[in-house]
């Protein structure tokens, strides 16, 4: 166990079916992180880091991050906690580096004891929810086609913060009768939102993500008092120690590896929204099955899933946790159960 | 996997080397009961539930509540969070059985894979803290005994909660230079505890524990803003949901798991009370190293220590973690990690 373990990375070039907008902008193509860390006998722990323009990070920021890392990689892949705490010391942020890094210790350590991840923490994987498949900013033509591709999945989650709210969920709705739940990204005023929750109502949306910036959490818990759906933090919910602040102030948080740079952040962020009797949901960026199936793995513990990240993809470099028919499926593979493709 | 686990149970005699004596009152004799689950392979996972008639439970509704519980027993010894659900659901309270079921099932899974739980929880054994060693109630003279009894031990923990609780801190003072930390097992009024502070503070008490009966949350608030130590709840925290509450109220809460009868909602309360900046703490019954050992696995996570149930007994009939020293060692065998002595 002397022997330190190594890592190895690799961009992947990621693209989309359709250009992924949100309130913020978007595109088509998209540089992720492959991080492999192997140990002196040969056994590889998977991750994926993906960076996010909104949190800091670009595929270079990444990269110079997980050298900075690899400095710290402990001896011994299971001596995890320990091996958080000090990159989180030598360097903060860099959230998505460190999530690659934790997917990549965890991976390798459900292979070396043989079992699953999930089945290591003492999850029933038939407990995984359904996954929302999301249609993002488009044009009423394009998103009538989007919806059709979406055949498969029965819970939509619609992107808005724009000038054409309603025109975009009227034209959802016109399109199909399936559940939908909306994001708005940051992207309205206390007015504007307060002004959506009839519409939102109307066209029966099921849940609100994030319809104010990040710091409104005063604003957010005035949506909440008049929405009849949950409101549910996105940006605004970073780590555990953000869940606290918006007890009272929204229904529920949503949980990114991308965000709070560790897997075993994820499951403390779990057990302080349970504590406060928040709903829990799991999102992702757009990113391969392989970052996806890292916060696959928790998602028997939670309530509403958003992992369709690789779903999105034209191409998805790996197979791994799957949301066919919008059921989330895990590996039974140990570790985090991928394979390249 | 198809064969579900088996049951076994039997009570264990446990003896104090000294009467043990709190603000509740004591003795000498302590029936705990021994857990075995077994699988079909004969592998076996240990358990300990010690029965805290505070929490309405005797040797006997130990039992009678694991005859319940063996009725939910899972097929797969790895599927723990929904086993530990549904035994909560099928019978409510009963921590201390729930909590030697829970042990059972950790030591189980690190026996089945070959690794110390605290290794599948990725913590590192050299993280843990040392442990205090309590001084119970009793006359000068015993006290002075207790005191010379105790040399390995660098933190004494001493039970206040009476009429002679000045009298008892100068006995002890008078005695030792050691680091004190003092119980009062919610024996005093708010009145009481505030006269207490300066004669806590003259003899260089470091910690406070439970100075008021469990709901006087608010009288609890009222002596952390008086204290210039750190004020831990124990009988007011019990799970994870009763720490929010206790936010700015106290300064720390006291994980047992015959209270919260989970070692994964062990690590709950952990994730939760460090998400509002509070101090952790362990602590314990009258009962042997089998229990002693489960709580022990945390420890890494933890501020505060006080594990000392086995070491005050007259013969421990189990070999697991030890305080020798004050310093808790965990064993490295796999599961929890103990044999029969």
């Amino acid at each position: 166990m002397a022997q330190p373990l190594t890592m190895e990375t690799e961009c992947l070039e990621l693209r989309t079916r359709h250009p992924f907008i949100i309130a913020r902008g978007g595109r088509s193509e998209y540089r992720t992180i492959w991080v492999r860390l192997r140990d002196a006998d040969g056994h590889e722990g998977w991750g994926e880091a993906t960076p996010s323009s909104f949190y800091g990070e670009t595929a270079e920021t990444v990269r110079a991050a997980l050298e900075r890392y690899a400095g710290a990689l402990p001896a011994d892949p299971f001596d995890i906690e320990e091996t958080e705490r000090r990159w989180e010391a030598s360097l903060r942020i860099n959230a998505s580096a460190r999530a690659a890094l934790s997917g990549a210790l965890h991976d390798l350590v459900g292979k070396r004891l043989g079992v699953p991840l999930y089945r290591l923490w003492g999850l029933d994987p038939a407990k995984a929810p359904r996954s929302t498949f999301t249609i993002g900013l488009d044009t009423p033509e394009r998103i009538r086609l989007k919806v059709q591709e979406a055949a498969e999945y029965p819970i939509l989650k619609i992107k808005l913060g724009t000038e054409r709210d309603v025109e975009i969920l009227r034209t959802i709705r016109d399109a199909t009768d399936k559940e939908i739940r909306v994001d708005a990204n940051c992207g309205w005023t206390l007015k504007q939102a307060v002004a959506m929750l009839p519409v939102l109502q109307e066209f029966g949306v099921t849940v609100l993500e994030q319809p104010l910036p990040p710091d409104q959490i005063a604003g957010l818990a005035e949506i909440s008092r008049r929405a009849a759906i949950p409101v549910v933090a996105d940006e605004s919910c970073r780590t555990a120690v953000d869940i606290p602040p918006l007890v009272g102030a929204v229904d529920g948080i949503n949980i990114k590896l991308a965000k709070c740079g560790s897997l075993r952040e994820a499951l403390r962020m779990i057990a302080v929204a349970r504590a406060h009797g928040l709903m829990v949901m799991v999102g992702c960026m757009i990113e391969s099955s392989l970052g996806i199936t890292a916060a696959a793995h928790f998602t028997p513990l939670v309530d509403i899933v958003d992992l369709d990240g690789a779903a999105l993809l034209a191409r998805d470099p790996f197979v791994g946790a799957t949301i066919a028919g919008g059921q989330v499926a895990l590996p039974d593979g140990p570790g985090l159960g991928l394979r390249k493709r």
